[in-house]
Formats: C-alpha cells, sequence, structure tokens
C-alpha cells in the first residue's frame, strides 16, 4: 500500500511523557518491510535502563535494534533503505551525549541534516519540546535549551512532515509538499 | 439549546496562568442547568487561599462548589447529573495530592477514567500542561513530570474533546466524534 | 502591495529558542516602509550582548533600532506610524526589567494595551512562552510565570493574529477578523 507510505523525514515533537515516541511507532507500525529503532540511549543508570525495556517491550517482533548515542549521522544512513522505514528516538537525548563527549553540536547537526537530505527511504525522528517553560537559572541548562532549540528548527527545515504531541494527540505543524 | 450542549467529556490543557480555568469556566456559562465546581485544592497557605478565593469571586451565583482533594471518581460520580454540568479544576493538583498522600497516581488515573466512561452528564477537566519545559534535574519532580503525562493521555483518550489554551486562546486537539 | 500588510497588532509567541525572533522578522521585512527594532534588552552581560549583536547582524539596513527596557508604551507610541513597522522583542524581557525595577506589572501591561489600541500603523510582538513546563519551586520564578501568563493573555485579547512559534514552524492561535 504506497498510499500510506511514510515521506522521506518526518519529526515527531512533544513534551516529556507527551506520548509522542508511541505515536511514532504507530506511525511506523503501518509501514511495510523492515523497522530499525535507531536508539540515542545509553543503559547509564537504573531510570533509563528501565525506560528501555519499556520501551522494547511495547514494540514487536518485526523491529530490529541500533545503537547510536554519538554517531548518529552515518548510523542513520547505514541503517535507512527502500525497503525499510527507522526511527530515531531522541534527538533530545543524542544531544545531550555530544554534549557530553564534547562535540560541536551544531556541527553534528550540519552532517545529521545532509544525512537527510540524502535517506533512501522513510525515518522518523522523535525529539523532546523542552523550551516552553521557564528559562533556566543555571548557564549549562539554559545553553541545552538553546542547543535543542536550533536542532529543532534545522530538523524541522530538512523535514516533510513535522508533528507536535501533546496528551497523546498529534498537531501537524508541517504538511508534506505544503 | 441543546445544540450548545458540551459533549460528556472534555479536557482543557493549558500552561501556568494561561487563561485554562477562565476558558472552561466560559464553556459552562453556555450550559443550561446547574454548575458544579469541583475543587480539588486545599487551602494550605495564602497563596493557594488567594487564587480559590479569585476562583470564587469570578464564577456567579449558579455555580455550587464540592471539595474533592483525593476523592475525586466518586465526587464526580456524585456531582454529575443530566440537568448539571461539572467543572474539575484541577487534575495536576489532585495529582499532587495524591502522591503527597501515597496513593498510587495510575491506580487513581484508571478509576477517574472509569468515571468518566459513566458520566450521566456532561463534564469539564482543568489540567496543567507542565512537560513542555527543560526535563528537571531533582528526581521527584521528573517523576510528577512523568505522572502528569500519562494522567493527560489517560483522560484524553477518554474525552469527546480535548482544547490546549495558550495566552487565554483555544487550540482544539481533538474534535468530538473525529 | 497592500494586500500584504500586517495588521494593527500581531503577537508572536513561542518558546526559548524556537525561531519566534527570526519570524517576526520575516513578517516585518515583507512590509513597505521604515522598519523599527523596538529593543526591550540592555546588554548587562556577555550572554546578552551576543544576543543583541546577533539579532543586529540578521537584520539588514532598512531597520532602525530603539531601546527600551522599561518605558516601551511611550516609546511604541512614538516609533509606531503609518508608513513605519514595529518589532516589538522581547516582552518577557520587559517583564523581567519592570520587575527589576519594582514597577506594577498589570499597570504596565494596561498601558500598553492602551498603547496598542491607538497604533497608526502595524507592531509585531515577540514574547517567550514560559508556562508549560514544571510549575517552579521557586515563589519569584512562579510569579514570573503569572505575570508573564497574565501579559499575555491581555496582549492576545488586544491583538489582531496571534502566532506560536514552534522548530521555527508557526500556527495561528487568532485570526485576524475571527
Amino acid at each position: 500500500m504506497t498510499a500510506g507510505r511514510l515521506p522521506r523525514a518526518t519529526l515527531v515533537l512533544g513534551g516529556q511523557r507527551s506520548g509522542k515516541s508511541a505515536y511514532a511507532e504507530h506511525l511506523l507500525e503501518s509501514q511495510p518491510g523492515g523497522l530499525v529503532y535507531l536508539a540515542t540511549a545509553e543503559a547509564h543508570d537504573g531510570e533509563m535502563a528501565e525506560r528501555i525495556a519499556a520501551h522494547r517491550a511495547r514494540r514487536g517482533t518485526r523491529w530490529s535494534t541500533v545503537e547510536a548515542p554519538l554517531e548518529l549521522a552515518p548510523a542513520l544512513a547505514q541503517a535507512a533503505g527502500p525497503e525499510r522505514t527507522v526511527l530515531v528516538d531522541c534527538l533530545t537525548l543524542w544531544l545531550s551525549n555530544l554534549l557530553g563527549a564534547e562535540r560541536d553540536p551544531d556541527g553534528e547537526a550540519a552532517r545529521l541534516v545532509e544525512a537527510i537530505g540524502r535517506l533512501p527511504g522513510p525515518a522518523v525522528f522523535v525529539s523532546n519540546e523542552v523550551g516552553q517553560g521557564i528559562v533556566p537559572d543555571n548557564a549549562l541548562a539554559r545553553a541545552f535549551v538553546d542547543h535543542a532549540g536550533r536542532l529543532h528548527q534545522a530538523v524541522a527545515a530538512a523535514a516533510d512532515r513535522v508533528v507536535l504531541v501533546a496528551a497523546g494527540l498529534p498537531q501537524t505543524l508541517k504538511h508534506p509538499s505544503a
């Protein structure tokens, strides 16, 4: 059923525990062919390990998992294909890993946008909206929100479709071929 | 005027001081019959007491008030009726009370959703969108946002209509019979 | 080209680093006549000075700049005109300056709304959505979010058009003559 084929790149934004990952997974479940979960998480601590396990349990057997805490652009290039759909979950965690490894977030964002431009099949990117609360006192937290905002703007500009999820409900911010 | 009768359950989400309560009260003012304000607040401190007084002053004489800081599902079942409309304000405060009393928030959310399914007349639920800022450092605050997100997803799934208010302006996230 | 002339007052809300200022500047670039940048920022510290310089570099030569950290209503009345378009960036910074100077935010908001009602030409107001994260522990931060929310509601009610920007993408919350 080509009618329901996802466009090349979809960005799914949403607040903490907004249902954004479940919504994104639901988008992929309707796709033909293989499904690849490109995880940016590392199971550093118990809380995160629990979340990863819950994610894994929610996904079915059609999925394969690839971990890419830092090298997201090459992992995406390798995972994507005309017969597969890739889910990248999530970009804010990747950003957090980049900052922890003292990588340049703007340079890495540019590499990701370039990889999106060369995608041979559909991909869905999940990310955490973090900028609509009070501006943090803490300079590091403020810088994180700034980096996340720039990353979201760059990926949204490169994406065919952008969706904002709240309370499990999607709002389309950008429509394909609009 | 039955044309303007509210559907069984409406969820009104909005940020802090977004105008969500005033919008919800406005929805109720157009309804026939009695209006019940089901308050989850307790007047613990001066700040909260002031807010409750301001709320009370804004509402007119058609309203009666019921306090339900913890036992929301039974209070809703008792307050609702075919000739009345109920306003529950607000769910995040109720969640906060539940956590303070060491109740299980997921179990209580399930009881609320069940009560929504049996409503004999319209109800409007107000809640605070708290998940679109930076993920809190503090584990308790992070857990609160997680609980609130799950509660919003559950009530949104059970609701006929979901509205997100910003700067006093409503955006409909879910339409009745959509 | 009168068809593309902006309405009297437009409010552009958006989270931190959401692209709200770039979107607002883009709105003004399509306007005929002079463009006035009414800056509420003061270059207190290095971080803010850098942001102001980046803003200045992004704007072209059609722009003139006026600083109004506190006296926004009279500065707006003076800057506006039938042959000019004014950009006020941003209201949350102005609010922060007002609180620092121990001015009454509600009184100042009323003066601004009155000035909006008498505008002789279009103006665009940028402001930071700060209320959709967790309610701050800190009473001062909580009060700031309350003041910002009330200010946004007042300006949104006076505005002809209200837009919420996320990831660089605008959503219209209020349409002209709606």
